[in-house]
């Protein structure tokens, strides 16, 4: 087994594709060590050639991962020198696909990135949304939410919703659960008046005393009781409400913002955004 | 040709990855309707049952294409059906991978997307910081940023920000170039002392033009000449002080941002980040 292993991730747009698909398959490997460069913009055959310059001259001779997703022909042939573990992720799956399609591919290079101005000012008005409806600010402009989380305070709102809209294009807004509405165990009427678009965030106690620690150590705020009995009363909320739930803890950002939008889909008829 | 397809995107985990690779590929086949669905989670033998029998009522018979990261083999078996064109993006590579690293794949179900405590935890950070320093507040917390944006308002500054924060994990902050900078031609001290983290945003006329329409229809701050003579004076700005810069128009915000951490490392030596 290599214990360390040096990896680029080459394409002709970011390479944020190329480096998911590496980190993906080599999380699998957790015992091995990787060097990773992400190389990026790599458009042509002179591009090619000065990345695989940078790829020899700093790993040679020790068999480097190259994990690839340029779509044309010509910088793809140039990389896939016998020195390295070349890995052409787009390129056999494309001529699959043209066979399936009974289509011709453009192979165009970073033609995915190019940006579409709808969907870039789609997410670009979702980023404000939340940015602006963050933490229970503007609770009026809750009809043109998409989706609105809520929990206790340092539950994780805020890193979920700004991905929900950066990432997925939704506006996500989001409401702390604070004293006077858990001590009520009710919610306000313009939260009400959405109840369709709302899933609410818990958490264990003690990872919710850690995060709270972190910020506000020793205060009767972080204690671990407070965490314990506000996550109860959380909970005594979302049931009255039938609010869908998700746990956070152990979950990545991705993982609590897909699976609220699955408990979204679950809970409302199938619409366009489905 | 088809002109329409049916297409799955199916994961143990968010299926984020298996939509970046499907959409990747098929945007190369503009002239054919996709419709798309995101189906995730599928994590056992079961769940994966239940996708296909989901799949197969849904597009029995028009050969849907099936684009599946699932790394379990049993649960993948059972998705390849002869119904569906299925395309195992993670199989194959992670078994040329056991072959060049010598070492066995854990093949565990949503690994990749377990969160790591503290990747999960900087990206907290860093988004919180984000959205606490966008707009030129707080600047004297500066010294803290990994990144800052200048550029004039509405040149794209906020969404690129809040997207190295949330996805790469940056603590991103930015600041406007307002009448006070632009006539002047120059920088606060705040900024000019952290100027090795500084990256320019310029944009066309045109486009600017139509971001402030949006929102300012008519106003003299959204007027072309207006704008053609701010984004003239933020590039002397830059000028003058050897601030790299990036074109905005016609790019995703991904590739902005990613273009903005390679100006960075082009400009300063290379560090842990690079």
């Amino acid at each position: 087994m290599w214990s360390v292993k040096d990896v680029y991730y080459v394409s002709d747009s970011t390479a944020i594709l190329a480096e998911g698909m590496g980190r993906a398959l080599l999380c699998q490997f957790p015992e091995i060590n990787f060097n990773e460069e992400r190389i990026p913009f790599v458009r042509d055959a002179a591009d090619a050639r000065k990345a695989l310059a940078r790829i020899l001259k700093q790993s040679g001779g020790r068999s480097p991962l190259v994990f690839c997703t340029i779509v044309q022909t010509e910088p793809r042939l140039i990389l896939d020198s016998p020195e390295i573990e070349f890995f052409d992720l787009l390129g056999p799956v494309l001529e699959r696909l043209e066979h399936c399609l009974e289509a011709k591919a453009l192979r165009e290079p970073g033609f995915s990135h190019q940006a579409d101005r709808l969907t870039l000012a789609r997410r670009v008005d979702a980023i404000h949304y939340s940015i602006e409806h963050d933490d229970g600010t503007r609770t009026r402009e809750y009809d043109k939410a998409e989706i609105i989380l809520a929990g206790v305070s340092r539950s994780g709102k805020t890193p979920v919703c700004v991905y929900l809209a950066t990432q997925m294009g939704y506006k996500a807004a989001n409401f702390p659960l604070t004293a006077e509405y858990l001590d009520q165990y009710q919610l306000p009427q313009e939260l009400l008046k959405q109840k369709q678009m709302l899933v609410g965030l818990t958490s264990s106690p003690q990872v919710l005393h850690e995060f709270r620690e972190k910020r506000y150590g020793g205060s009767r705020y972080a204690r671990l009781d407070t965490c314990t009995q506000e996550l109860e009363q959380a909970q005594r909320i979302f049931d009255r409400y039938k609010i869908p739930v998700i746990a956070t803890n152990g979950r990545s950002i991705e993982e609590i913002a897909v699976a609220a939008i699955e408990a979204l889909k679950g809970a409302r008829p199938r619409g366009h955004r489905g």
